[in-house]
């Protein structure tokens, strides 16, 4: 691999563009006209322009991005997270023009990307997973299987994924009222509106665990992440490892990840996500086909490089290490700080970036696709940076992180950090005691 | 330890205010009249004007720093480094004051301090040095001297340290010249006009070996550090671990540091400097009785946090781990980024850092004391930031630095950003094939 074209945006262009160069390999950056300022267009040997600022007229669009990796002499494709990222036509199109999709088999994406398809290749991986239904197209279908999973359940979209479209129902009055609303934000979202039910697992953490798994047989966990401290399903904060997992239940749930990347015939960089019970119980959710936003926080607690292990995998190489060279060394933690308004619901507060200072240190890691006077944009996603804070063990992770947040000056938009400040001294944060609906329970 | 008084200022009192912050501790921060706004000033829990500008009415001010310490009912006083750091007299007026100081014992920095005391050590403890004299005071005095330990010779001030006040004589005439010169300059800057000499040991890497020592009899080494990259004795460039170190030469070095540190008793971190050969010889030069500027290098590649240990060394607790706990991970290079004109014979350029965009991702960590806007003082030195880049290997080490350089802007005042650019692709940087000489020869 000579020449990555990275088919992203924000603080994960950056990302895969410092891999890039770590490996050797020029990198070349995407823009939208929003974006023409991008730091990642500054990072990058080269830089394309390939559409409006709307997502759907650039990032989202697969043939300009096609296009721009063929005309720039690339050799390979990375889609970070979000957009295409996820989207098996986006890779076929990539390997019909000759070029390697960085992340697994398009058969792959398909089948993670189709929950029902991921539900059953976990049963047969002997993965266990949360009782659920098949689609349901009608409230009297709907009702039927809810009472057969148990409620309180949950709607979700089969085509869905990032947490969106998903919504409770505790009886079947409930199951009625939420479903058309369901099928309809799922039609929108992904083109689809098949529903299926799930039982909603009350107290659960969610806890993923991060696999790589190359072209050679190689399969290995880099161990796993707790993310349960969630504002409507989108994670705020995160942790490496999960803090008060047992070992007898982390051996466990990280060789499901590894059994069912194996059953698959997995191939690259992916993310197993499970509900876990307080009492060490573990469903399968989802398999996620790419690189997370919270993979930092594994790499410094495992001195793995996922994304250039992702690079050297779509290079046809075999993992640099094998699951004997992995370990869990201390414990980390990462903050996501957005630009929203924590006085209005977590409005997304788009805008200029009049100042950034970032905190540093030991422990301290910072993942931006920003700099001072950049622009947050009202068309993308609001986050503006991810705070890693790793130490030797958990409490010094969470120290660093007070003080990191106490060093890192936002001007210009509302921010997070404020938020987190005040999360980092709830009690039952300091104790690892959240599951995935305590934020909201606490807001 | 409730409570410790930071005698210092710039990037390494902030460092010192994180090390206390995760360790629980609260942290005060002295400032002169330049340094009212100073980043450590507002990160402190507490702050105390101690002075003038000028260094001699504040941060050298001992009296005014032990007030301080005890006006604000500190426990301790962290010296940093530079400043009183290595002056007995200054820990024994925190000592006197009823608090304690975050170094080792009066008595072994007075040791050290002497130049000749120290070689008497080094020699006890079986420690090879480099063939030298006693002070010399005349001429006469001096050329038998040098016929006695061989030319080229080193005239060294034996208050000295820090690189300062040193100057070669390749022959009887050259010595006869600098000789004045050199004890005007031991005068003005030790108040101490004692001059020795050291045979100039040609060729050869300047290799630190970083020691921890508690109060209960545990010594131990964080491997070593490669420091050769100087300009006018200053460093620009470390690395750690030195490249090319054969593991039986590493062994030797590391372990003759623990031995001198277990001859003297040492307690607290400490650095020991020594000139290795190419033939892999090596010679004790000094000890540095205080943390370094380039400590970072050593934490990030071995996974110990020295400040952290200093505080709990000086709070009477056992070093956190032993010398088994402690393996070589991976490689680091600091870069030191400071303000001076590369066009104008690197010339300190104090002013308004109007722009300072920070590089982060993995394997990067930044340690300084400002943020855009701040003023590099001409008052004091000239650094802007360190920049600590690591990885698995050397390679991807250097090649993160290469692209944390391209990440970092500075604007507003000349800076070395562009000069350590050019020297990373240097042939003799990327195979670690450099000697203390090797930067002045490039130049």
């Amino acid at each position: 691999m000579r020449r990555v074209l990275v088919a992203n945006r924000g603080e994960i262009a950056v990302r895969v563009i410092r891999a890039a160069h770590a490996a050797g390999i020029e990198a070349v950056a995407v823009h939208s006209d929003a974006d023409a300022e991008g730091q990642w267009v500054r990072l990058a040997d080269a830089a394309v322009h390939i559409g409006k600022s709307a997502a759907a007229k650039s990032y989202l669009n697969s043939a300009a991005l096609v296009e721009a990796a063929v005309s720039t002499g690339s050799d390979a494709v990375h889609p970070g997270y979000g957009f295409l990222s996820e989207r098996p036509g986006f890779a076929k199109e990539i390997g019909d023009a000759g070029l390697t999709f960085v992340g697994p088999a398009v058969s792959t994406i398909e089948m993670m990307g189709d929950k029902a398809a991921a539900r059953g290749a976990a049963e047969r991986a002997d993965v266990p997973i949360v009782p659920g239904s098949p689609p349901v197209a009608t409230v009297d279908e709907a009702v039927a299987a809810a009472e057969d999973v148990g409620f309180p359940v949950l709607l979700k979209a089969a085509a869905g994924g990032g947490g969106r479209g998903i919504r409770p129902a505790h009886t079947a009055e409930e199951l009625a009222e939420v479903l058309p609303a369901a099928q309809a934000e799922a039609r929108s979202a992904f083109n689809d509106d098949s529903i299926y039910l799930e039982r909603a697992i009350v107290g659960a953490r969610h806890v993923e665990v991060q696999v790589l798994a190359d072209g050679h047989g190689n399969v290995v966990h880099t161990f796993e992440r707790d993310c349960s401290v969630q504002r409507r399903r989108q994670k705020l904060i995160e942790e490496a490892p999960a803090p008060g997992l047992a070992p007898e239940t982390r051996q466990r749930i990280n060789d499901a990840a590894v059994r069912l990347a194996r059953q698959v015939g997995y191939v690259g960089a992916g993310t197993v996500e499970f509900l876990l019970t307080p009492d060490g119980e573990f469903f399968f959710i989802e398999m996620n086909t790419r690189i997370q936003v919270e993979h930092p926080i594994s790499e410094v607690v495992t001195d793995v490089d996922l994304v250039a292990e992702q690079l050297r995998i779509a290079a046809g190489l075999p993992l640099s290490f094998d699951q004997d060279d992995v370990s869990l060394d201390g414990a980390a933690v990462e903050l996501r700080i957005n630009a929203e308004d924590p006085d209005n619901d977590f409005q997304p507060t788009p805008g200029n970036l009049s100042r950034l200072d970032l905190p540093g240190g030991p422990g301290v890691r910072v993942d931006t696709g920003f700099v001072a006077g950049d622009r947050i944009s009202p068309f993308y996603d609001s986050m503006i940076a991810k705070l890693i804070c790793f130490g030797p063990d958990r409490d010094v992770a969470l120290a660093r992180a007070r003080q990191a947040l106490s060093e890192l000056h936002v001007d210009g938009v509302p921010s997070t950090v404020a938020t987190h400040r005040r999360l980092l001294d709830e009690p039952e944060l300091r104790t690892g005691a959240v599951h995935t609906r305590w934020l909201e329970g606490l807001c």
